[in-house]
């Protein structure tokens, strides 16, 4: 029997899928989010539960074959689709969606690997509490992929990322072994830190099958304000701000530089923009999360922005009026992306760093860019809380973008991504590395830090048998 | 040239002690903190910068010396101090303290391992700013200590673990190759977390030499108050309470056992205890940051304290009218270990429950307990918002403890760690394993996870130079 046919075996035959995925309702399985590259793969399988997904490990590992796990597959660095072999096995986790257990008095959720971002969201929220964990994917996302790749967005500021919120892990070895340590603990110093190993390893060292994660109260009030601000160095003055008379109340502060915001005026008009004015550089989103109310959260707010408008710190601001103005100030930010697709292809960076780097790296990456490409469009926007910028740059304005990119691409990505190490930054703040950006290891990392994650990944996986070709060779 | 010569060219002969280190201003670089077990090295080395370290670590590899990391020598579970056999490098990391960097705008410091907590504390509140770990050995403890422990404290409820503070790293490998990564970044999705991996793995992968660590803004005002509450169960349910009224701005919710608070008030009576009637079963200490005003703060938790009240899940309570009355509640809590230590010999816990699962852990232990032994006297405390209890057990009144613990320590500590683990506990929260509890791994922990600690264990450090004997065998 080959191994496919064991594959139906385990799982049933109604699971096992060969050929292209594209006739599903989202791209296919072998399709990139991006749709920048096709893999083909031997067989998608779907296992139902922890037990078969044991077994289909065991079988591919006796057999050879080797499995990339794939969660909502809207990862960004082509991590969980197969490569153009024809030989791996993708092992699909969106069978396994059930939430297990939530613990109210220990604030916890233990929830399957292949729930949905949102679906937990949805039941958490029925319930009164709060899973912060929030991106522009969540539609589609599910806990696996979230942990898999360590997902950060928009809550980071005040919760972490979804390595900050996860307790405890069941993953699946690549033994096959079924490792159970849904513990919903907040300390347990018994040994090394597995959970923290797994959560970010892209599926190279094992398979997630569920989670233990971390819940909090839902705020009583929730307050955006959009503003607009006369450089970088000034927002970075009104995040300190927001820390010191927020506190633990800040929990979004999204900058925008004017390109990206103008885009978005330009190819999705339905948006409003407030106090949008050609001369601002940049604006920024405020959130506010207060464990009072309404009122309260106000008050706090108006007198940030106050304090703000006087110290020259901020030029104009608007704060939310009801929930929807909220979700349109939202909105704009996340359209982003859709609006920058709309212009035409980029050449898009995920970089952190320090945030006190920030002012120079956007003053020296600028002009290295404009020196070596006059006329380079860059949309700065990002997570400024966390350090963290979607650096895209655009062909110069009336260029043929796609030849434009064909040619400069690699130069362009060259220079941001030593722009951002050399300032103490990093080339992937949060959308990891997959395969797309495997080669920018060995270039950005010192050789003692990447023969440590090697002798890690042949010590837990000796065989190769997990998502080999990510993140180490 | 010997060894001991080598490691005196190295790093000076003034640096290099050899024979018993009692005759030092603490109790010496081979004695235990609990002073139970006296270990004999070959040497104390302490260099003076990681070049030395470095180089130490290569000397001792080569030669096949093995080397035990020490910083404060405050750990409780014997992982800083030489085995018996004489052959052993205690590594010092107390010579380099310094504080590299403060970067207020990143809110991150970079300091030093050898660097004391307290120190720490003094340079960044100094700066303006709060490094929020805290526990009682903060005038002893080292910052590459904590860090190694992962190290928990009073502040774990709202600012995580030692671990969650900490962005960045620099090590020296077993190797003796430097591993720089004192990123000061929030979001680095680039290959697996060694960083943490680190991070509490006692040693044994490493000497952790510096880190780069996070800051948080001083709250305006802490409030702190001391509570009697009927029951554990209420005392859970106050804690619910006071996370959904006071959010990120509750900072401890600290649990005493009556047994517990009575030892203080008869082997301490300088320390008065407020609200203190004999027949209430359990105290708590609530913290309250306010990043507004101390009004606001207390307006707050008299709210907090008023509902409780009304509910009945509280029946009495004070809130520290100055700083020196909050410094007099804390002292009481800190000083439960004493008071204790003076009561007589005990066998003392450091569990750690899902939060829900308290109560009946309580129940249940007690139980058990008091049906095997009759009449030992049990003193509970610990951080209730952590889910961490010490829980120490106490001979019978009147009782030869010394005999009674002699005869019976195991069987206690059997039934404790048995039933912590039974309802999904850790029987190490934050104290850490060492070489105290090696063998309770064999006994507590899945062979599937003992199997994969040990393979990180060879692939990092092959030939067992760092700290052998500690958490894996």
């Amino acid at each position: 029997m080959g191994i496919v046919d064991r594959l139906r075996y385990v799982v049933g035959a109604a699971y096992v899928v060969q050929g292209d995925g594209a006739s599903d309702a989202n791209a296919g399985w072998e399709q990139d989010w991006r749709r920048r590259t096709r893999g083909h793969g031997l067989a998608l399988v779907r296992p139902q539960n922890t037990q078969e997904v044991a077994e289909v490990v065991r079988l591919c590992a006796a057999a050879g074959v080797s499995i990339v796990p794939q969660g909502g597959n809207t990862g960004l660095v082509e991590g969980s689709i197969p490569d153009g072999s024809g030989t791996q096995v993708v092992l699909s986790l969106n069978r396994m969606t059930a939430v297990r257990d939530l613990d109210p008095s220990n604030l916890t959720v233990t929830v399957e690997a292949g729930c949905i971002l949102q679906a937990l969201h949805e039941v958490v929220e029925r319930a009164g509490y709060l899973f912060p964990l929030s991106l522009a994917a969540k539609g589609s996302c599910t806990i696996g992929g979230n942990l898999a790749t360590n997902a950060g967005g928009t809550q980071v500021v005040r919760y972490g990322n979804a390595r900050n919120l996860c307790l405890g892990l069941e993953v699946v070895t690549p033994r096959g072994e079924v490792w159970q340590s849904l513990s919903g603990l907040r300390k347990d110093n018994t040994g090394y830190d597995l959970r923290d190993l797994f959560v970010g390893s892209e599926g190279t060292l094992g398979v997630i099958t569920a989670a233990t994660l971390q819940l909090y109260p839902q705020p009583r009030a929730r307050l955006t304000a959009w503003a607009a601000v006369p450089s970088e160095s000034a927002a970075l003055e009104l995040l300190a701000r927001a820390r010191r008379n927020l506190g633990a109340g800040l929990t979004g502060f999204e900058l925008m530089g004017r390109f990206a915001v103008s885009m978005v005026c330009l190819h999705l008009p339905q948006l409003r923009v407030p106090v949008f004015r050609g001369t601002d550089p940049y604006f920024v989103l405020i959130e506010l999360s207060d464990s009072e109310s309404e009122p309260h959260a106000r008050e706090r707010l108006e007198a940030l922005l106050g304090e703000a408008l006087e110290d020259g710190c901020m030029n104009d601001a608007v704060i939310a009026e009801s929930l929807a103005q909220t979700r349109e100030l939202w909105e704009i930010r996340e359209s982003i992306p859709l609006a920058a697709y709309k212009e035409g292809v980029m050449a898009a960076h995920d970089v952190a760093l320090p945030i006190s780097a920030i002012p120079r790296f956007i003053a020296e990456t600028q002009a290295q860019l404009t020196g070596a490409l006059p006329g380079v469009r860059v949309a700065n926007f990002g997570h400024l809380g966390d350090g963290n910028l979607h650096y895209n740059v655009h062909a110069p304005a009336g260029r043929d973008a796609p030849e434009f990119l064909r040619r400069h691409e690699e130069q362009i990505r060259q220079i941001v991504y030593a722009s951002a190490v050399a300032l103490g930054g990093s080339f992937s703040a949060e959308h990891g590395i997959g395969r797309l950006k495997l080669h920018r290891m060995e270039s950005h990392k010192a050789p003692v830090e990447l023969e440590m994650m090697r002798s890690i990944k042949r010590a837990l996986d000796p065989i190769g048998v997990m998502n080999p070709g990510c993140i180490v060779r």
